[in-house]
């Protein structure tokens, strides 16, 4: 049979069971859902052929019908910015961890992977997206390196990206987050924007403000999960950006912006969770508890799903999906609890989503081993020359990739500045470790609370290569040895040896094993990072955000400290400010 | 240069004069804009470069400046379904007529054209849309012919729409009215739902509600203006349709669907005219009306806005236009007054709209001349053989399109039924005008109130035959053969000769003429009408729609009465019901 009388053959079958003229393939029975345009709970069946919804307010017959009494329908949930490799997991395995919490479409930038791997690690996140349960969208990574400050693994330039713009699985250009790159003409930024014109391009612009936003939003961005403050986010809004709402596992601004999800402005929301390790998705979940949070905190319920699914659908262009409606994707929540946002089943492209459809998957075979080519080091290789009155140093707080510029004096000796941990200043260095050139960036950091020890991870954005913080060189150079042993992870190392570790082979961003024993790895070593003194609750993801230099104020990468006020690098740790 | 490079120069010019670092194009200066993601009216500068908004909440320098004080700057409107022939001009006239009520994107169905000349009708839209101000984007029709009922100049196969799917200036397929051809797997139906799979299929199912609707929308089908009350409105909202309410010359909807104009609905709404003639559009105006009439009935102002911009535009992926936001298409409308929505001044991708502007367009050489090849008639084509009594009749109602299957009993004579003024039944025919059959299909209709004379017209929706109606035969017969010596327009006759008439020589449809002489035109062919007694305000349009068997409940075709809610032609006028 041709395509074309495949799809016909579909239309008659869907019209066939729309009409009631024969039995649904599939039929929700008996309960309630939410009406999405009118906000209104409405009791009816919810017929379902191959995949799309052929039938609503009604009764239906289906071949197979499922009781739902007493539950409540909803659209799939949208998840409109993260990262997969956040989660630690492969994308399969991302897949059949989230897609549970509702996730029926999740848009990816497999910015971390690219930045590793290049062109290698887009493609590797494209066959995977032909194998999810979910419909995993893989936007293409614009900003690969993301900045000129670093040494990453691999370029990504307009022509690499060509070839790949009108792949069925990828959805338009990734967050363009070299805005300085945009305003002041950077040709690979143009270059990037031009080949995208009139598809989406999605932004990322945190703290960009007046006319500044203005010449950025020109170049045709239109979506943007950087928004930390309502102000922020209603200036955004208001300038025509759809909003992501974001909530990770480091960053977290849904409480700081309840005040814009509003039914006015609800056309022009969105949900995501850029970055959500696998801790908390098991211990508070995805969209899911984004949703139940703000309707705890007052948001009405229909600002909420709308966000997690036709207004994000909407943005990103997806014309099939966000509603419950006939000749919609059959992209369905089965909620226990509307308010509460309770998952009971869920549905994707009609299919009950269970072990068993997870395993009609096909296998994908992870790229990426071996990534990790840095030398070992020892403790001289932390050694900061120089004095020690008005430094600059990161300043950490909880919760925030946001740092700040601090200034402090700390002590010396033998003309080295030494850590203070009364003051809680302890170094941090990165470590290039893709085999370029072996460039050790060095500075200190406040806010970690370690009082002993190291933590340490080839996960530091945006070019991965290794960071460690530690109160200890010879603790910090046991941790970066163990990680070029295991090619990549976490380790913890204290009293000259290792705590804790958990292995991510995978271009040094993710683990081959399941996402169960992922999670079961990382509470020993968030332990024996607790056992170090840290104040943080996330102390790994805050290592691996204090490299990504387009996030204000001061970040440091492969070659030192960078002022990202001023995009640029801190010559010397004593520079006037 | 390559167009790579002219994109990214474009794109540094909009970052430029977005950011401010260089003077805007244009600055709309010391105005306000209605801001219809917030609701807030803005007081700001609007600059434009290129076409292109890159300046907002701001002040900007401009190369030129126009200084808008006290005016309220909104969003180009969108009309989402109109037919450019019922305004009885060519494309490039109804741009000059149109645009300047602040519709800056129009959304055509070439129904008509189609119908009589096949492809190369709708190559000519196609071709004037490449010349038009306006953004005029040109649907594929659907149904050509409407039905297997009449006798059409043309018909128009998947086939035949496949190499115009992408063309830039269409965009998806018109309105698939033949809905009952979609329930019941009409070969053609499916494959033009089949072509167009993933692109935008646009409805048309007046009536059609429960089970049958969910078959039809279960096809893909997602936008649909033949709502004619509010329950029915609402039903196709809560089954996801994007309504879009119609005010036209003949079918006027906006009253009747007030009550879902709604900010929870506006989402999701959007404004058309589908039919609208020059008289009302000069005398009313055209979506500048619809809004106006809609907030002085208590819609809030939002609404309406939005449903006349950015909810039509991303019903129909129009992604660059539809609010006034840096990035956006600089389509905008300054009104005098926001409420009223007086409209000032017209811009259309940047450019002030003006004769200057209309000036610089080519010109498009019309097709579809010598369309009428019906032979002259006599007073005895239109006697009608047969019993009186129990007669099914046409019922019109003033200002709709859907008519009543009435039961009358006619006078006799010879052998033949006669016409009864007393009871306001009069005789219409409709006679085959393409060169393919001579058919001529004769009936009675009730609702004209005429004592004398005949209206006859070629536009008969949908295959554009000869449709007359008249109290003498006498008068019919001069009418029609009047039409055909004129090739195609509207004539009114009375005691036995032409009492005024209006040419549309291009395709018996549009006027090769100025949309003013059109106009002028149309006032004394009106009084003449209304010298005859009608009482309809709109007798013409209330001809032209005699034929249509897609509306129900009872039509007349070239093939005789069609009984609508059967489907089927009526082969005895006093059949049984």
């Amino acid at each position: 049979m041709t395509a074309m009388s495949d799809r016909t053959d579909s239309l008659k079958r869907w019209i066939d069971q729309g009409k009631g003229a024969s039995p649904a393939d599939l039929v929700l029975k008996g309960g309630k859902f939410f009406d999405l345009v009118t906000g209104d709970l409405v009791s009816s069946d919810i017929a379902i052929c191959d995949g799309v919804i052929v039938g609503t307010y009604g009764l239906y017959r289906g071949t197979k019908e499922i009781d739902i009494s007493g539950k409540v329908v909803v659209p799939g949930f949208i998840d409109t910015h993260l990262h997969v490799e956040s989660s630690l997991v492969t994308p399969l395995e991302f897949d059949r961890c989230v897609l549970p919490h509702g996730v029926t479409t999740a848009i990816c930038d497999p910015h971390e992977i690219a930045n590793v791997l290049g062109v290698s690690g887009i493609r590797y996140f494209l066959d995977c997206a032909a194998e999810t349960i979910m419909d995993l969208r893989v936007q293409l990574s614009s900003c690969v390196p993301a900045t000129h400050l670093e040494t990453s693994g691999a370029e990504i330039t307009a022509d690499d990206l060509r070839p790949f713009i009108d792949h069925p699985h990828g959805i338009g250009l990734a967050e363009m987050m070299n805005f300085p790159g945009v305003l002041f003409h950077d040709a690979e930024c143009l270059a990037k924007l031009a080949l995208f014109e009139g598809r989406h391009i999605d932004g990322h612009a945190p703290l960009l403000r007046g006319l500044d936003l203005n010449g950025y939003l020109s170049a045709g961005i239109r979506t943007e999960h950087e928004s930390t403050t309502a102000a922020e986010a209603l200036e955004k809004l208001s300038k025509g950006m759809h909003v992501l709402i974001r909530e990770g596992s480091v960053s977290k601004d849904l409480h700081a912006l309840l005040p814009i999800m509003t039914e006015r402005h609800s056309p022009f929301l969105a949900l995501c969770t850029d970055d959500r390790n696998p801790l908390d998705i098991a211990e508070e979940g995805h969209l899911d508890f984004m949703i139940r949070t703000a309707i705890a905190h007052g948001v009405a319920p229909i600002v909420a799903y709308r966000a997690a699914s036709i207004s994000a659908a909407r943005a990103f262009r997806l014309q099939d999906r966000g509603l419950v409606a006939p000749g919609w994707r059959a992209d369905l929540v089965v909620l226990d609890d509307l308010e509460a946002c309770r998952v009971n089943t869920v549905l994707a492209r009609g299919r009950v989503v269970d072990d068993a459809l997870f395993a009609t998957r096909k296998t994908v075979v992870p790229v990426g081993y071996n990534s990790v080519k840095a030398k070992p080091v020892t403790a001289a290789a932390f050694r900061i020359e120089g004095q020690g009155r008005n430094l600059s140093v990161i300043g950490v707080d909880q919760g925030k990739i946001i740092t700040q510029h601090l200034r402090m004096t700390l002590p010396e000796r033998d003309g080295a500045v030494l850590c203070d941990l009364k003051q809680d200043a302890i170094k941090v260095a990165v470590i290039e470790r893709h085999g370029k050139n072996g460039n050790i960036g060095r500075g200190f950091v406040h806010g970690f609370g370690l009082k002993s020890g190291a933590i340490a991870s080839t996960v530091g954005h945006d070019s991965h290569n290794i960071c460690v913080v530690g109160a200890s060189e010879e603790d910090m150079a046991v941790a970066v040895n163990r990680l070029i042993e295991m090619q990549g992870g976490f380790v913890v190392a204290g009293g000259g040896k290792v705590l804790a570790d958990l292995p991510l082979p995978i271009a040094g961003l993710m683990s081959d094993r399941r996402f169960e024993d992922v999670h079961d790895g990382l509470i020993p070593l968030r332990a024996a990072a607790k056992s170090l003194g840290t104040v943080l609750p996330e102390p790994f993801l805050q290592v691996a955000f204090l490299p990504l230099p387009v996030i204000p104020h001061l970040k440091i990468s492969d070659r030192g400290l960078v002022d990202v006020d001023r995009f640029e690098l801190i010559s010397r740790l004593n520079d006037a400010p």
